[in-house]
């Protein structure tokens, strides 16, 4: 059973690297086989095929995902939330990481034909939108926003406004920092007067959100 | 000259119809070539490829865009700027158009991996955000926004949000309605105390709207 997890985590792990090289349209099991010790039978002894694995894949990203965007840092639900967009919406750097997010939007290019990706991929919205709309309904309980501000509408716009970077940023190379900087402020221009949050207006990263990012696991914030 | 336009659009036209039918991972020359009365060997005497007939088509799509936006209905610039919004953000019923509009998403998530996509994809941007940027300029000569408005910034702001829309319809099957009433109701809440806009809080389409949406040139809006 655990040699079982082991394997499948290996290949999620090979999956994850295969994509980063080839993307997603035109990536076979054979790529994928490529990127493990196994052949691409073994392969297909756990997966029906791409489409199959990728569905395990996705649930794979989520759950790091979910646990990425759950882990917040200490203070104001306001800070904290700037902090979590900021995290979210963290340029890379690395060539890698930047086909991966490109591949990503090609995975929900793709979900409406492929069963099971919409499922998946409308988790990653949820937890994104809970986690958002929660801060919000904290920072009106702290008095930091107006009592009739309302959080579901602010996820909403949050979730939007995050969707549309990635894609700017794979379309046209748009500078997600910049993108980010405008968002911050929307929630910053939130706030009721006289409210103060010691947040950075320095647009390249605070420390805090780039030590996160070493790995495949730290990948996975991309919504 | 004129015969050979006219092969031309009739070969964007058979492209379109192949994007809507196949998507664009999927779409081969032979998907194409079936759509028109033409064999694939003649699509081939006219385009190097799959590469080179995309780049064609994105600037085809573009011409049609370009010429959509620029097209105001009367009213203030605010009036015109939500008119704008909804014409681009316009939900589609079709399942043809949707199939569209999933196959541009391919396309901008493609675009970093095709030579000259973005480039065509950033005329796209480029010519949406001046549109914006000049109605937001006119609303604030109009007195409809305080001076220190920044067009640029709202322009950016908006087009970020209108491709999180259009992402967020295709990736989750997200409602394109629910979204661009929420960037509506961003540019209406721009406005200086005591300016009034009538527009409709409707959230189904106006008959304006609607009207400019019956065939292939019109769905050339999707950004």
């Amino acid at each position: 059973m655990s040699q079982e997890q082991d394997t499948r985590t290996a290949i999620m792990e090979a999956t994850y690297r295969a994509l980063c090289t080839h993307g997603y349209a035109d990536l076979t099991m054979q790529d994928i086989a490529d990127e493990t010790d196994k052949s691409k039978a073994a392969l297909h002894y756990h997966f029906d095929g791409k489409d199959d694995l990728f569905r395990e894949f996705l649930a794979y990203l989520h759950e790091g995902f979910a646990a990425e965007i759950a882990d917040h840092p200490d203070g104001t639900p306001v800070e904290r939330l700037v902090a979590l967009v900021r995290r979210v919406l963290e340029p890379v750097d690395d060539e890698a990481d930047q086909q991966f997010n490109t591949a990503f939007m090609e995975i929900k290019a793709q979900a409406p034909y492929r069963d099971g990706y919409r499922e998946v991929l409308r988790r990653f919205d949820a937890d994104l939108h809970a986690e958002v709309a929660g801060l919000v309904a904290e920072a009106v309980e702290a008095g930091q926003y107006d009592a009739d501000t309302d959080p579901d509408e602010i996820a909403e716009h949050v979730l939007t406004y995050i969707h549309g970077t990635w894609t700017r940023a794979a379309a046209i190379g748009a500078d997600v920092v910049t993108m980010r900087e405008h968002l911050v402020q929307d929630i910053l221009d939130l706030l009721v007067d006289g409210a103060e949050v010691p947040v950075s207006a320095d647009t390249t990263d605070a420390p805090a959100v780039d030590s996160a990012r070493d790995g495949v696991d730290d990948e996975e914030v991309t919504p």
